[in-house]
This record gives C-alpha cells, sequence and structure tokens, in this order.
C-alpha cells in the first residue's frame, strides 16, 4: 500500500475542515483508495490560534517552504483563498511537481490556462471540485458521470448567498437592504457582500464550469454579468402573476464555434426545478446529446464540511489515479442570444401617457408587447411591468435605449430574461 | 495512444444506442481518455434484422465464442437483460479476464458478491453505472464524487414507470388500472408490468445502490417491498388534504451494524424535493456524514441513450484507469425502522361504530392516532384513513394483525408510511 503525504495552505474554515476529515477518516480513505492518505503538514501564519489541533499535533505545524521542498509531500491542497498568495503558492507547488487540489474558484476561473498547461508540464494534476457547487460533486459528474455524453448547455444556481436573499424577499415581502442585513446576521453573507450580490461568485463558477463541460475558457470579466441588488418587491409580486419566480442563474450554450454565457436573474417558470431550487442551496443542470431532459442536481453549495469532503474527493482521485485529461479549452466568441423575451420594470412618476410613449417606441422597433401591468397606483414613483415576445437582442438594445431616454423614468428601466416552460436558451 | 476494442453482446434498444456512440463519437472518445475506443464486435441472434449497422458493418457481426477468444477484446459490454444467457456471458468474460460493462440490474444485484469476486480474482472491472438511475451518475457520485464523505443514507426514486402512473393518478383522478394501461400504449410500462409495478425493478436498484454506498449486500429478496397496485384514488385525495405526495420509494440508513433498506410508497411533505420528481424521471438523495442535506440528482431513469451514455462513461472510466476498488462488502442484518407515523386505509361496509371498534384496538397497543378521517360517505364500501403519531414497528404490526381480523373490512387494511418535513429514516 503506496503511502500518499497532504499539506494543507491556509488553516481556516476550510481547510480545518480538511485537516479534521484527514485526521478523522483515515481507515475509510486507504479502503477507498489502497493508499495510505495522511496529513502531513499545515501551513497558516498563527498556528498557536488553531488551539485544538496544535495542541494535540504541534509537529504539522510546517513553513512553507519547509513544505515544498518536501520530497514526501505530493499533494498541496489550497484553502487560502484569492488570486495573490494563493496564485504564488500554487504556481511554485504545480513547479515543484506536486499535485493541487484547490477550492479557489477566482484564481481558477481568471488563471485557468496558466495553471492548467504549468500542471500538464510538470506531469501533475490541478482538480477544484470544492470551487463550484460546494459539497455537490458538480465538476466531477461533468467530467466522469457523464463523460459517455457531450454537455451542450449548462445552467444553474451557483451562490448560495443570493439564492438565499431571492427566496426570502419572496417569502416576506421584504426589499433587497433589509434580508441582505438579516443574510449578514445569520452567517450567509460576508461583511462586504460584493462577490456574491453583484454576480461576481457565480460568474466565476460559471467560467470554470463552461470550461470542463463545453471546453471553452471565458474569463469571467467576459462573461456579461447582473446581479441582484436592483430587484423590488414589485418584481416579486408580479412574477407570481406570471407563475415564474425570480433566480439568479448563470447559463452557458455552445453552438458550433460560439458559444452564449452569462449571469442574470431569470424569470423562470414556477415548476422548474430550477424554480423549486430555495435557500441557500445551490443547483445546477446539465443538457447533453444524450441526456435531453438533463441531468440536475442540488445539494449545499457551500458549508465547512461538505467542502471539505469535496477536496477530499479531488485527493481520493488523485490517489487512485484516472483523473481526467486537462481540458483542450480553446478561445471563442462570447455572443447573447439571438432571440428572447424579456421583463422589464419601469419606475416613472406616473403620468398619463407614459405606458403609450412605451409602447409606441416597442412599436417602431416591431417588438410584440406580450402584457403591461402596473401595480402599486398609490405609489410614487410607479412601477409597471412590460413582458415582450421574444425579440433579437440587438432590436431589443436599441429600443431600450430609446426608452431610458425617456424624462419619465426615475431611474434606469430593470430587465431580465423571461423564460418558457420547457424551453432552454434559444440561440 | 493505445487502442481499446469493444465487443457488445445484445443489440436491442439500449445495445443499439452503445453501438451508435461509439460508432459517432470516436473522436470524442479518444479526446477523453487518451486512447482509441472502436467497436470491434457485436454479438446477436439475428443480425439480418439490424439492418443499417449490418449494410455498413457486416464485419462487426461475429459469435459468442469467436468474441470470447479474441485477446484483443478488452471489454465486453452485455445488454441482454435478465440472469440466465447473460449471467453465463459475464462469468464466461470475466474468466477470459476481459472487463465487463452492463446495464443488467437484476444479475447484478443477484448476484452481486459472485459477479465481484469473480471479477477480483481474475483481476478485471465490473462497472454498471446504467443499470441504477439509467442516464442519472448515481454510481459514480456515490463512489467517486461523494469520496470524500461516508454516505449514510440513501432515498429515491428508482423506477420510470409506477413514477409516470403515480403522477398521472394524481392528476387525472384515474384508477390504477387505466393509468396502467395508458402507460402501456406509451410505452412507458412493459406488456408484463410485475417488475415494475410491484416494486421489484426497484429493490434490484436499492440492493445495488446499498452495496456501494453502505458497503452491505442485501439480497433483493430480503429487502421488504411493496408495489403500487393497492393504491387507490381515495389515497390521493387524502394526501392532498394531508400536503402530501405518493411516491414508490427505495431507501436505506445503516446504523452501527444493521441496515434497514425498504421499497414502499411513502406519503412525502409536498415541498420536499423527491415529492417534487414527476413522471417518468427518477430521483437519488445521498446523505453523509459531511453533507447532511443530502446531494440530490434527478434526471432520465431510462431511455435509449441516456442509458447508452452510462454505459460509454463506465467504458471511458476504464480507459482512464482509475475504477474505484471493488467493494468491500459484508452481509449484515436487515431491520424495520424502530418508531414511525403510519397511513392507514381502510375499506369497510360503513356500519356505524367501526371508526370506534378501530380507535379502540389502538387505544389497547397505546398508539397515538394522529387524525380520522371519512371521504365518499355515499360508496359502500367506504373509505376510512387514519393516521399515527410514530408507534414501533413490533407494536403497530400486533395492531394491525387485530384489526384486520374484524368483519368490517372488504379487504386487507392499505398501510404505508408517512414522513415528517426534514426527517429521513427515524432509527
Amino acid at each position: 500500500m503506496g503511502n500518499i503525504k497532504i499539506a494543507i495552505f491556509g488553516h481556516g474554515n476550510i481547510g480545518g475542515g480538511v485537516s479534521r476529515i484527514l485526521l478523522d477518516d483515515t481507515h475509510s480513505l486507504s479502503r477507498k483508495t489502497g493508499k495510505n492518505i495522511t496529513l502531513s503538514a499545515i501551513c497558516t501564519p498563527k498556528p498557536q490560534e488553531d488551539a485544538q489541533i496544535y495542541k494535540s499535533h504541534p509537529e504539522l505545524f510546517r513553513d512553507a517552504d519547509d513544505i515544498l521542498s518536501d520530497p514526501e509531500i505530493s499533494i498541496i491542497c489550497e484553502t487560502i483563498g484569492g488570486d495573490t498568495v494563493a496564485l504564488d503558492l500554487v504556481k511554485k507547488a504545480l513547479q515543484q511537481k506536486k499535485h493541487v487540489v484547490t477550492a479557489n474558484k477566482k484564481m481558477i476561473a481568471r488563471h485557468f490556462t496558466q495553471l492548467h498547461n504549468l500542471a500538464k508540464k510538470n506531469g501533475v494534476f490541478l482538480l477544484y471540485e470544492a470551487a463550484v457547487g460546494g459539497g455537490i460533486p458538480m465538476l466531477q459528474v461533468a467530467q466522469s458521470g457523464l463523460a459517455g455524453d457531450s454537455i451542450t448547455e449548462v445552467e444553474g444556481i451557483l451562490n448560495g448567498t443570493t439564492n438565499f436573499i431571492l427566496t426570502k424577499m419572496e417569502e416576506t415581502n421584504a426589499e433587497f437592504n433589509d434580508v441582505l442585513v438579516q443574510a449578514q446576521e445569520l452567517g450567509y453573507a460576508e461583511a462586504d457582500p460584493t462577490d456574491d450580490v453583484e454576480g461576481f461568485d457565480a460568474a466565476y463558477k460559471l467560467s470554470i464550469l463552461v470550461a470542463l463541460t463545453l471546453g471553452v475558457h471565458i474569463s469571467p470579466k467576459k462573461i456579461p454579468t447582473q446581479g441582484i441588488t436592483s430587484l423590488r418587491q414589485a418584481d416579486f409580486k408580479y412574477a407570481k402573476t406570471l407563475g415564474k419566480k425570480i433566480k439568479l442563474v448563470a447559463s452557458a450554450k455552445k453552438i458550433d464555434n460560439q458559444v452564449f454565457a452569462r449571469v442574470c436573474p431569470v424569470l423562470f417558470p414556477i415548476e422548474s426545478r430550477i424554480a423549486k431550487t430555495d435557500g441557500v442551496i445551490n443547483a445546477v443542470n446539465f443538457i447533453g446529446k444524450y441526456n435531453t431532459v438533463g441531468n440536475f442536481l442540488s445539494g449545499e453549495g457551500a458549508g465547512r464540511f461538505p467542502t471539505a469532503a469535496a477536496i477530499i474527493s479531488d485527493i481520493v482521485l488523485i490517489a487512485r489515479g484516472g483523473v481526467p485529461l486537462s481540458p483542450e479549452t480553446k478561445e471563442i466568441k462570447n455572443i447573447l442570444p439571438a432571440s428572447q423575451s424579456w421583463y422589464l420594470r419601469f419606475s416613472v412618476y406616473d403620468r398619463p401617457g407614459i405606458v403609450g410613449e412605451i409602447a409606441t417606441i416597442f412599436g417602431k422597433y416591431n417588438i410584440s408587447i406580450d402584457a403591461v401591468h402596473q401595480i402599486d397606483h398609490q405609489e410614487s414613483p410607479a412601477h409597471f411591468m412590460v413582458t415582450t415576445f421574444p425579440v433579437s437582442q440587438e432590436i431589443f438594445k436599441k429600443a431600450l435605449k430609446e426608452i431610458s431616454l425617456l424624462g419619465c423614468n426615475t431611474e434606469a428601466p430593470f430587465v431580465m430574461p423571461l423564460r418558457e416552460e420547457g424551453s432552454f436558451l434559444d440561440l
């Protein structure tokens, strides 16, 4: 039975969970892999603060250079986060011909090609199951479980913080800012929630999913991303009358040599599996050439032990051998859907004739309106909503620009796509 | 780049799908594995009936002995079904040191230990992703995706035919026999539907899932199995008033050195993910030491190409290497839940005092009744339903036996477990 020695860099919530599992489940891990998998080192700036583990295993705490130059350590587990210190460490580890396992979505999404090339050049593996979907094995399903299929479309709820906020807004009639405070108090949102609520976190994860499923790397900054901060109770009320729910959805589809990828709030049919995914739960649906209904996965997208267990599953994969080949990705054009239906909310000073003005502009661009709805007549500014039939992206943008210039708007019109039952992304 | 040559035995719906994918996706399979994977032989009793493929590739059609003695063929794909001819073939293939990939749940469930021992002895792999959950990669998720966790409980909807029938009964108010005919006309149920509607098919699949997740092999005939043939519209009506849905659920849980496994209709809270799985869709939820909310998967549980793609994913796994070690299973005691809530339906000649007689017997055994409900007063026999608070299995059985002997019953009382929100199997 061979030996595999692991070093963990960063020993906070996730790293601490990884060391706990490695120490507790030694027997079960060797039964699963036929190897002795042992925790050999921990690198953290203040080891003394890890009271419990430092007391029982002080010898594990070593400095970075010592660990990186130790030929016996074959897997580096990076749980520092971010793409400064962590990136530097991961590069060094790969150059030292050590496998790297990480939960760091920002680093992987931003430096995907560079890091994979480095791993390939040094003949080692770079795995990051925990970076996307937390405890849900999205990457293994995409790369191994569905390896007999060719995935053509992927969409999901990849951020638990925003899904929790949307669910609460729907249930309690509270506005975004109030629910955000509540989420922060419960520990579901960070003090600086920008990455979550603006959709950036979901975009990092989508970038990784797209690379592994569609074979295309799109830098997260090239993914059109809209967060949830502009949503209002008015939107949730009207969604209900439409039989829809609002979800922050990351989606991507490949057609020939073009790819479409986007993160934004979407109105989903209430009966769809995505719409039924509530609270902090994450979910993803993989649609393939052969699984046209999709393979749908949902579970805990974050949390100490689900995430740490995902990191361990990567270690098991390396110990067993048979890691999927490094993805061959190419850079291709990121496009927008050719045509789709839209939901628009206008916040206006309620004066007669506004609906007519807006409808006239839509008419001029030959955009068919499905419905116009006004709620909260008493309020000023008043909200009214318009839903359209499918319209080409280009024409819709022009009409929207012209409408935005009307003096009646108190703020920029809020728009989000409207999905029909059963349809996916019609390009 | 190495070569891997495949032979397919049985060339019906699934086998034909496998050969189609092997012929069409050669390039993508070699990109995923770094190997040349080629279809080398097909064995089927009437090759001439495979008009299209026989015309273009007549050289592929060979007889069994010729294929089994061909040293170049390393993987046998068995799609014959059943455990007579198929079992004999699979044993021979393993003895010839060929890997075996199959969709045959009955054979694997019934001969699990024997076949795995034979594979181990000959140093080859035996894989069967397609046998459980069709196109849903349940086994890879259980064995690899969640390898960092320890699965403690598994439950799911493992049979699409019965889930379709239950969904239709709920939606259309039609009784079982009428919906069964409809399912047969649509091709969702076989001419002899016994294996599906009596729950045997789900029990085969549960037996396999239990072996791979809980490390215990329970022969399918030792799994208490109740089908859906006794369900009536009265049950669906009352389920609705309780905020529940009726699902045929396969569930298992391990506690210390005992395991509980069962297939039966269960009343599930309408908001649960299992209850929301409708139509021919299959689903499974894996609860683990670290993923306590569960990892939930749903998708196509049958169908030509989803199932064939699952077979191909096993071939990819063998080609890559890193197949999970043969499961170490042991035989342990199959137990029943210590205590749970029940739903009972009595079909009785409506005469005064019946409810009193039944309630008196429950009282005698100290079983607390949650609710008593009678619907369809006009009908004779009349139905009334009782729901209980949690009660020990042993006591419940005694009370039920005594009630069954009352002269008022026109048929044996119908019983099924009642699940509360959030709870799993409380043992």
